[in-house]
């Protein structure tokens, strides 16, 4: 099923990802990696923690938004970046931007919660309030981007912001002694993952890339056993749309993102929110780590697979931890 | 009002520590060093804050244990370690001892949260329950002592465990480039405070070692304003017993950690509760750190003296994270 290595995974190369660690260093943190001896006797299986979650903002976003940013050319700099997103994209672009001393310029749900506006407002973006439906959001972009000449950084659909998140596997291969067995991280809309596979084959071929995928926002999983893309239905229609406790995994891939993910991921792993919530209190009480409940998902689904993964060297990238500590799930 | 350096320091010296590094290296984990732009921002310093709550048993404790268990001579080993706690020596201790192979006695009140007592019985170790008073305590240890002939293992006013808990400030000096003006702990009986001091002696002269301490809990502040020491007064005593969320802290110090710190210590400032509960705050939303309280004031002290502190370089241990998710102070 795999096609043949590098022929199609242009425009990404061993040097873009380098070239993209580089040029990013300044900015970013180089996260720790941790092990748990709870977390060996529980899963048999030796255990490697990327900690994304203590990265800047917050979340790994921070990688790709700084390569997207720090990749413009002089002229676009001038003129800015846009992005619709309330989540944590919106928050690495804003900072990204700061950093770069670019103008930012936010569209966000009118609906969304007032921490995270606060938070994008903090980083000096201009936000853009519109409805919250898929159509203004697009809408509202095209008009900012239309006014102000900006760039429009998606959040995961982007070759910079994918060679950015493959930074985060990249340092966790650097850092874990001897090589891994298989790699696990979450997916949404697939930039960490497919990073994270382009990571795998420049830097370390023999390991696996896995993923876990709430089973409520299933469309990665869905789509890896159909072999082809299917998106999770528009929002609105009747029983069909997402819906998870980890709401950094609502989107759907994209048609960059697919590319990747369907020539280089093994395996995705739908696991349950019991699961994810039950993955996210070890982290938080065993491991000591403030988590959101998509970084959970990946632990979620390593324990789910214990069995086939036991002697394993496993490595997992927790990827962040922004959430709100009045609305925890236990 | 300082003596000679190293002159009062003995059984202390540059050698002990690097022994104690050397002898528990393997039963430790090397924590991170993490850094904030937003702590940054807030206290105008350099904060380099040695995560401790990522420490084994969620806590520094365990360096301490560690190194009192495997000093121990072959025919000590064989009859095992004893203490008194129901705090994160206990656990530290049954842990240190069961990768040691030798037999953990933890003499815990009868009033001992349930989830403590099962940790502490997970490890391997015997629990020996005694009524919730100091008397009840110390004799309930003595009697075990004299049934076993295992080594009594104090919590911090033992030289072993203070060369143990030495070894956290000395990683810090190493993982932090150039030199630190400053360094923070929590006090509590003093042993990583006493630690720090001989590290700090030791590895980097110039650098000053302070305390935070609960102002409910706050023998350490009397007793160096006083010149002498100044112990909380024993429990039941109305009006007068320490009272803090910090209950990692409620201790009061020893001769030997007195003896140190008296020495050692620049200054100890006391904080409230709510100064405790702020920092315990900003460290798990911003810096997605699990704390316990005792391990949030350092932080609250630097916050304090932010002013005097403002464009220095400054170190703080977090000592734990040891803490009841269903109990959480907001």
């Amino acid at each position: 099923m795999q096609k043949e290595k590098g022929s199609s995974l242009s425009p990404f190369n061993p040097e873009t990802i380098l070239a993209a660690h580089q040029r990013i260093k300044p900015y970013i943190h180089r996260t720790p990696v941790l092990q748990s001896r709870q977390l060996r006797e529980l899963s048999g299986a030796e255990v490697f923690i990327k900690c994304e979650n203590l990265q800047k903002v917050g979340a790994f976003k921070m990688r790709g938004a700084a390569n997207a940013v720090f990749s413009l050319k002089e002229s676009e700099r001038q003129k800015g970046v846009a992005t619709h997103s309330s989540g944590n994209h919106a928050q690495a672009l804003a900072l990204a931007a700061r950093l770069a001393g670019v103008p930012a310029y936010i569209v966000m749900p009118k609906t969304a919660p007032k921490v995270k506006v606060a938070a994008v407002k903090d980083y000096g973006a201009e936000i853009i309030f519109c409805e919250p439906t898929l159509q203004a959001r697009e809408s509202t972009l095209e008009a900012v981007v239309a006014r102000t000449g900006a760039t429009f950084i998606h959040p995961y659909n982007n070759d910079q912001v994918i060679a950015g998140q493959a930074t985060a596997a990249r340092e966790l291969f650097e850092q874990v002694e001897g090589p891994l067995d298989v790699v696990l991280t979450p997916v949404g809309g697939g930039g960490l993952l497919s990073g994270t596979v382009l990571a795998a084959r420049c830097f370390s071929p023999a390991t696996k890339v896995w993923a876990g995928e709430p089973a409520g926002a299933d469309d990665a999983y869905q789509s890896l056993k159909a072999g082809h893309l299917i998106p999770h239905p528009p929002a609105g229609e009747a029983g069909s749309a997402p819906n998870t406790i980890a709401d950094g995994l609502l989107t759907s891939l994209g048609d960059k993102t697919w590319a990747i993910i369907s020539q280089g991921v093994e395996q995705i792993i739908p696991v349950t929110e019991e699961e994810i919530i039950s993955a996210m209190r070890f982290l938080w009480e065993r491991m000591k780590l403030v988590v959101e409940p998509s970084g959970a998902v990946p632990l979620a689904a390593m324990l789910k697979e214990k069995g086939v993964l036991k002697g394993k060297r496993v490595g997992i990238i927790l990827s962040g931890g922004n959430v709100d500590l009045s609305k925890l799930p236990f």
